[in-house]
């Protein structure tokens, strides 16, 4: 008898008949005897429904009540769930997040969570009832409705599951697994068994869209066991857990790129203290997040070009915010690209092999791709090539780390 | 400076321009400086699909779930009404009914207002702002989410104008006011400028579907001013108000017709001592609501025929239920007939007037529309006749009471 939180996401429970389907595996494992907490996301298509009423309603609106909009979808899913299971006679309730409560920062639209009172919760199992809580959502220190951001109810699951000191937190979603490398560009890409929370954490935020980052990071600080599966198929998923825990570790576990990209260059930038302060200020202002970041000195020393990547959506606002700054900065000439791709490969046993970024900067030189900027950190290293590359990128990388199927 | 209360059902709230056409109205009495709580539905069709993902999850839910689920809709309309007045400049904000708290009973699907807190809304009056409240939910003593019965979101703004002793309860929808009779089927109807609470009371409850019977029942206990008004125009509404307040009482004020009647007729039922408890009994047990009841005595004295009208919807389980009971009740023949009408005529005036009822039978009589069913109260006079005369017995009756259009 273990206690198990269950997460279910968007395609999972898409109509009735998923969620029927939903109930008969939450069913399965109530009649195995464990104490369950079941987070539901809304039907899929609906937060994005509800996205659009808010921004047709006005084009910049209070958070606070976009919050209200927005988490509506989820309550709907939590009441469904719960008719179903009592259908197949397994005592069950819906929880919204100001009833447990899931007490929340009043940071609204991407608040943190702060505290889970899972007392009454707890209580319950004692009864054998199964708590169905909607996702994404909580209460602020005011008595308002929260939102945790986009793919929040990964967050929620987790830190129910880190509160309740859960042995496992299963995050079923339309993927069975979490794979070396996107499946529909690498057909040879593998399922992994086991992964890092580091490299889950990397691969997360570097485009892999199985789990949202923060759901990641909480899960690695409080050291919950994440299993990622799909809602469709009796495969075993992919566990993320603590390095020792995995015992023959690959020195690259996997690759992802990101096509959300966009590359500006300044040229002929002039090379004296607070440039770089003077460029990044005004874009952090607009909340323009920056993200590679690359100074070449020029020739005469006097001057630097200044390569950067920003989200490509965002492109056309940092272009307007340079210019609008051009007098003060001074700079040469701005190019921007939005035609790149970032790709990265990921991997903990980078820390103890030498090599692995060699490896990647000749297999990319043999494939003809030129490399426009790299950032590394210790357990990845990123490289932006233009967008046509992506394929051609990406599965030469896959193969040359060995990461094709046998 | 007034209080007002405005509610908006689901015709006026259908889309996001129809809710900005309802934040204009909103702002034009902001800007007179009332106070304000606006009261609103889900947008139309939301309720149904709510209802319908219930009733395909389970054929038997729970109502504590299926209020979490049928309450959303109310959620959504809130947020964003409050979005658009914001985007208009009005001050003002969303409250579910769990916020305010509308402290209802637990009688889940059907939940009946015991108690409102309005201190926060009438201090933040005094700051301008506008409460945006979503109708038709509160919450129960343990603090789960209720909502009260189809229509409710009228109850809820009658509810909260007694609660803040407000000057008018407006109700808008897509009729701009209570006619004699339903524009529809009598084109001559005219619209009534003032009603009485009881008229109102009886309208509601035999088929005009303007407002809640249960919200009219506490406007005249709590003596609420409505205003019934079409979102749509700029026409006055109808005012329900005391009798006091109308000075030239009309006889008749209304007729009304509901097609949501079925006749049974139970022949040679032995007339003895609890034949009547007999057959009632099991009928209300099977939560099957009686309507209009005759009996006759038959020519030998020792039975009775017994005819009653039921729910069209609910004529089925009701003569199964009395087929299971023939054994006992010992019966002679069940005659069941789904084509029938319930025509009412409404008036206050009738108490001090005769001859009402004689004008009634006379009409009909020179129709050749024969009367299967009467019943009577102080201010209305039902009959009921087959479902074909359903117009000419409208129209014959709202000419003969003098109620066509000049």
């Amino acid at each position: 008898m273990a206690r198990i939180v269950m997460k279910f996401g968007g395609t999972s429970v898409a109509d009735v008949e998923r969620i029927r389907n939903v109930a008969n595996r939450v069913k399965a494992e109530a009649d195995r005897g464990h104490h369950l907490v079941v987070v539901v996301s809304a039907m899929s298509g609906v937060t994005n429904q509800l996205v659009d009423y808010a921004a047709a309603a006005a084009s910049l609106y209070e958070l606070r009540e976009y919050d209200v909009v927005v988490s509506s979808g989820e309550q709907v899913t939590a009441g469904l769930l719960a008719i179903v299971l009592q259908d197949l006679g397994v005592s069950a309730r819906s929880w919204m997040g100001w009833q447990i409560p899931i007490e929340t920062t009043d940071a609204h639209g991407n608040a943190r969570i702060e505290r889970i009172d899972t007392n009454e919760i707890e209580r319950r199992f004692g009864e054998g009832q199964v708590a169905v809580v909607a996702g994404f959502q909580g209460v602020s220190p005011l008595g308002r409705i929260t939102t945790l951001g986009r793919g929040g109810s990964d967050t929620s699951a987790v830190a129910l599951a880190a509160a309740l000191r859960a042995e496992r937190c299963d995050i079923f979603t339309d993927v069975d697994g979490v794979y070396t490398c996107d499946p529909r560009i690498v057909p040879k890409a593998r399922k992994l068994a086991k992964i890092t929370y580091e490299e889950m954490l990397e691969m997360a935020s570097l485009g892999a869209k199985v789990l949202q980052t923060r759901s990641v990071e909480m899960a690695m600080k409080e050291r919950v066991r994440v299993q990622v599966l799909s809602s469709f198929t009796d495969t075993p998923g992919t566990l993320v857990v603590d390095e020792d825990e995995i015992v023959e570790k690959a020195i690259v576990s996997g690759i992802t790129y990101s096509r959300d990209e966009a590359k500006i260059t300044l040229t002929s930038v002039p090379d004296r203290p607070g440039a770089a302060a003077g460029i990044f200020g005004p874009l952090a202002d607009a909340s323009i997040n920056v993200d590679m970041i690359v100074q070449n000195v020029a020739a005469d020393s006097k001057t630097t070009d200044l390569t950067f990547t920003v989200r490509k959506s965002e492109l056309n606002r940092a272009v307007k915010v340079l210019e609008d700054q051009r007098g003060v900065l001074g700079y040469g000439e701005l190019r921007a690209d939005p035609n790149v791709v970032k790709v990265s490969v990921i991997g903990v046993g980078m820390r103890s092999h030498a090599g692995v970024a060699k490896s990647m900067f000749t297999t990319l030189a043999q494939k003809g791709i030129n490399i426009q900027v790299i950032s590394t950190s210790e357990i990845k290293i990123s490289v932006l090539v233009a967008e046509e590359y992506t394929e051609l990128a990406v599965r030469s990388l896959h193969a040359a780390y060995g990461l094709d199927k046998a």
